[in-house]
């Protein structure tokens, strides 16, 4: 069974580095890369196209919010028109530079309050999407099962890849727990294992209630802007591997 | 005869306009947009595209240093590969955008400080004008005559579009006299008209110091951001118009 | 009568003005200047307290959200700590840059998103007026009547200067109505000068209800982001002085 | 022999560190701090000020020039009056919110670039050291000896506080060696122990050519910015304290 393990790459910034981009990219199969509004810069984008090239990662935009100093994470009223055109902007920018090393982009995967944002509006989500169809039909759109998002890029002729989180509490909803609960975060190494595990065999995740609900997904999304991520990626993709499974890239996981 | 008229657009920014964008752009050929570094974002340039496709009037990216406070007239030192990805950024960006709306770009021209850089340094210049290749070949490239970007583009198989501007002195060597220097802009309409019509008639323009030198150029560049640049503009289309000439885009000046 | 009239002032950024200053400042009698978050830049209020200090205008901090490209209209979730810090440096960097020019603050006026922010949440404002009471006992809060920000600035000591708006409709509570609704912005100078006129001699304004109410103010607020602001002023100026009010600034009005 | 340690501190911003603060808090006496143009934003800086009150700490302002993304060590064309405002403008910033936790700042040090170009312009000095001098006639200038800067400091009635660095090469003219320079950072600890030393029992550092020179500082400096900028600072700190010396902030060191 092929799985992706993706996380959110280049997002540091002029003089700043949120992770050890280097070494997360030995260690994922698709990079989702910071676009220049929430973090990133033309510079740092094209060095992780070369990171990402040189080990057959998959290079996909990661667009946010205009907000380096809230990183991204805070809503900011913004219309529909605006808020697709700063789809497309980030898309095309990433998706130039990437062209510039000789690299087509794989997936799309959306930041934080922009990600947000548009879970929840089927409006929103139609107009994204139908605009990212216009620029690049093979885009991969990546989503959580079951949000507008996934709906939209499907009912737009979008293919979409699907996320599970090993590290996150899950509730019955299969929605993911707010970090401001506690015990929403899963730190320990044997818990993780033991769900990504599970995932591997049982299509399942078991929620904060205890009760067993199914995962459609396909792939692993590790955030890199929290303590730890790269030796959290290292652990999922060593349990993905020693359960029989193979990292790799959204087109293939797909293909 | 073709000529293109071309002018920089959508160089405002959020609740800032620097000229009546609406307005010039009935009288241009070439709108040169704003990508969002030196002025312009993405809700801006969307419109600019808008208003240019309703009037069939060409599209092009016109990128600048990332400097809103100096409207990227101000050299920052930049190495050369920052400054390479900075043009495939913005080029790619302004690309998303206006695919989103059905439109294609034509041309790209460069701003400001950014422009003279390129413009003085050989391998800067090769640099850039191979990374825009990589990603659009029919990309034309506006120019000054003589300079290293119009040799860079034209050794690495891009068309180039050469510039006159009708209300700026030039030197025994062709160039533009600094504008530090007195006399060095043309303000009265009577000049103006008379320099359009001999560039028109016989491809000349008479030196600050009163010599005939002939001007190799398909199109004028009228700067959007002095006062009274749209009636400028509406001056040398009427003068182009009344030499017989037919102001066209960059597409068609050159097809 | 005395009576104080201001306007937002030096709301440009860069190559960038939103209104005519220098003849904005012939006409108020205090000037809001922008402090460099929302719009504004150090040389811009460098030249706004010069331009003051010569006319005998009252300088004044109008602090606003870090949010240029939405001129300081959104609502950015931002706590509470990171509100009062925001008010604290750029009311401490205008009067720095006031003092190099030896000028001393009079007043501070929050800007729109900032404003409403504060007006509506009593710990928010408290927590501010005694952040400005720390660093300038003097300072006079401009303020709508009957808001959180009065209340708050009076129960810490501060002095308040109270608002009244010539060419904005009030509903029946003394509130503005919203620029949504229809002739919420009264733009035909007969009515605005009748509305001075009644507010100079009976003290009242009426609604758009068609109620006469009280108005307790002492200040006329013109927004200079609007296209005619500097005419506005003249007519609300001139109409003052015609029914034998001075304009005079915010420390003279209360002194 | 009381000297001061001082380190850039607060060079942060948003969701980035470039060093671990609180721990360098404790090793350094005087902390200058970024105020919000090359790093830094106000709830930094506030950050920055809490700390070092509660641990005695002299708080002084760290402006650089408005880049960000260059983090102030690209020399931006600015003209000396935006220069001065753009002084103003941070010291006043940090000053503002400094005062709201009850400190005043004792000192102001010069960030990179902006450093620089005072340094060799004795006009650009003057004038920055005037403006200062109008806001604040206690505040200490820290400086390298011999420079524009201190001597300007020095002709308009401010104190200084002079700078040695412990990890930097001398060369013959007692001016630093270019970090491009093979050996300019020296990285041993035993070396840098042996600076430490020679230079608080001799008053001397022996220069890359291997010349003993007298060195004029009452205050070490390590910058924050470099790998291993901790253990540099507590290295330094128990070097001095082990030749008798004792770390104490500016203000008394020049008591």
């Amino acid at each position: 069974m092929k799985i992706d393990l993706n996380s959110d790459m280049g997002e540091g910034f002029g003089p700043y580095r949120l992770c050890d981009d280097e070494a997360l990219m030995d260690v994922v199969s698709s990079a989702n890369v910071a676009c220049g509004f929430h973090a990133g810069d033309p510079k740092t984008m094209a060095r992780m196209v070369r990171l990402a090239k040189a080990r057959g990662v998959g290079v996909g935009a990661h667009p946010g919010l205009a907000d380096r100093v809230g990183f991204g994470r805070r809503e900011i009223p913004t219309d529909a028109d605006d808020m697709k055109q700063q789809v497309l902007y980030q898309l095309g920018a990433l998706a130039s530079v990437a062209r510039g090393e000789g690299v087509k982009l794989s997936h799309i995967s959306f930041h934080a309050a922009m990600g947000s944002m548009i879970n929840r509006d089927p409006e929103l989500a139609t107009s994204i999407m139908r605009a990212i169809r216009s620029v690049d039909t093979d885009l991969i759109v990546f989503a959580m099962p079951d949000t507008e998002l996934e709906r939209a890029a499907q009912s737009n002729g979008l293919r979409t890849l699907t996320l599970f989180l090993a590290d996150r509490a899950y509730d019955l909803a299969g929605q993911l727990v707010s970090r401001a609960v506690a015990n929403s975060v899963i730190k320990d190494e044997a818990s993780v294992r033991a769900r990504v595990r599970q995932f591997m065999e049982t299509g399942t995740v078991t929620t904060i209630e205890g009760v067993r609900l199914p995962v459609r997904a396909r792939s692993i999304l590790v955030h890199s802007d929290t303590p730890g991520s790269l030796e959290l990626a290292k652990i999922v993709r060593s349990e993905v591997e020693s359960a029989g499974g193979r990292i790799a890239p959204a087109n293939e996981v797909l293909g």
